[in-house]
């Protein structure tokens, strides 16, 4: 049986402004779908993070076909799924449920494959061999799995506290072999990046909420490519000082879509038109994307 | 603020045959709204009918704008709302929860608003001075009320079950005055229905899963107008032989279209068109709607 109708939402905290009801209902909408994003804040509702359990199983109960899932719960809904997908099984966090036909809560990870995506397409021919990246939260282990999903040489995480890195660097070397990511504090940075090929930006500097630039401008020269996470704005300050400096640069927009096209996918069975997500996330951030 | 999407839903006991979703999403989509519809089935769910406490207040917190109750529930969601309508608390039975902006669940009853438009729109010359209603539970309480809105004289209520025939008839004593509502067993038909201006059908009998007729053909006459609640045939076995007969006769597509209209607006703050959604049942049903 062809579905003829979608519902869905997004559990977190503080998740008001989040940009996916617009981005999946217009692909929705563009498809002929029948499609609702809803959002459920556990802020708003006054409930411990704890809850989202409850939350994911009150979901399947009231017809929801699927969930995303954020901030600070992709880790705790993985006790209350049935089963997890290989790729958030690795990470060991989800931002994607699916209920099967029968019931199953099925967890899934499209931060990585949507960061994977948004690489290949934004920064092609980008050097690998020597990548560091900035933040070793939810976002960045999703990234550095990406990185070295796409063959990175070598990744050196670097995090104000320096447990969180090391302990993501030693996980990583377990998943992808040893040596192949390691962990350093902001004073080694400088060194880092003067023999890295690229830098990857996952903290939240740069936000409306914490603007301003994660490391000094002197460290930037052309030949380091920059890739963000941020996505709100999608020109972070760190972004248009790297284009002034002439390197290559990536936004935050691209895994924002990727990752929401590969839980559409997820959702409805259908692909989603990326290209055209895009687009939307350009007008929808209020500004222009940036490109390579 | 003016929305741009609704999530509305059904709590009852094997409802899914419900032609409720495709009726409010059909008029929705007329309108250019993002609105979904989605069945909540406790038998599926496997929980007792108690549970409507639960599954209103997961509505509320996941997002539903509002919801619409179904047997066996109208009663029993009352002690979890936070205020009722008037026509609801009349009745003591609620088929419309709405959710208001604070997160408030106040309770309607649009079964007793829908009979009456129907009823007005389909019949609108009938006597009402003496009327025989055949059945006393949930639809039927709507109905009786409906008719002494409307301004029945007396209605006689039948019943298989006396005492809830009496228990029906005396609240309505109470609530429209003495002398307006009696009871009576099916052995009293005969004569009941000799000196009446009108019999509604409220009982189950006709539905797919309970064919046949509620009462002897020989009881009926053309002056007599027939008014069925059963809709799904909209042609009953009654209503055939009824308009074979020469009645006047009124199927109970309008009442569904008419308590869903009326929970649309409540839902959404807007109009719905019920002569557009009288055709839709008409397809819906499978069958010619039944006029006058």
């Amino acid at each position: 049986m062809v579905k003829d109708s979608y519902l869905v939402g997004l559990i977190g905290a503080g998740i008001g402004p989040s940009l996916s009801p617009a981005l999946h209902e217009r692909e929705a909408d563009r498809q002929g779908l029948r499609y609702l994003y809803r959002l459920i804040d556990i802020d708003a509702l006054g409930v411990a993070p704890e809850a989202v359990g409850d939350l994911v199983r009150a979901a399947r109960d009231l017809g929801f076909d699927g969930l995303n899932i954020t901030h600070p719960c992709k880790q705790l809904v993985i006790e209350h799924l049935d089963g997890l997908a290989p790729q958030a099984e690795a990470l060991g966090a989800v931002n994607t449920v699916v209920f099967d036909g029968g019931g199953r809560a099925i967890g899934h990870n499209t931060d990585v494959t949507g960061f994977a995506a948004s690489f290949a397409r934004g920064l092609p021919d980008a050097r690998l061999e020597r990548v560091v990246q900035l933040g070793a939260g939810g976002a960045g282990a999703a990234v550095a799995h990406a990185l070295l999903t796409l063959g990175a040489g070598s990744v050196t995480v670097v995090d104000a506290l320096p447990d969180r890195a090391a302990s993501l660097a030693a996980g990583l070397n377990r998943q992808f072999g040893a040596g192949r990511a390691d962990a350093g504090g902001p004073e080694r940075l400088a060194a880092l990046l003067a023999g890295a090929d690229g830098v990857v930006h996952a903290t939240p500097t740069g936000m409306a909420a914490h603007p301003g630039l994660p490391f000094a401008v002197e460290l930037l020269r052309p030949s380091l490519w920059v890739a963000e996470v941020v996505y709100r704005p999608l020109e972070t300050e760190l972004l248009r000082v790297a284009r002034g400096v002439g390197c290559a640069v990536l936004d935050g927009g691209g895994m924002a879509v990727f990752q929401a096209a590969d839980a559409f996918r997820l959702f409805t069975g259908r692909e989603a038109d990326a290209s055209r997500m895009l687009v939307d996330i350009s007008e929808l951030a209020g500004s222009l994307r940036a490109g390579t």
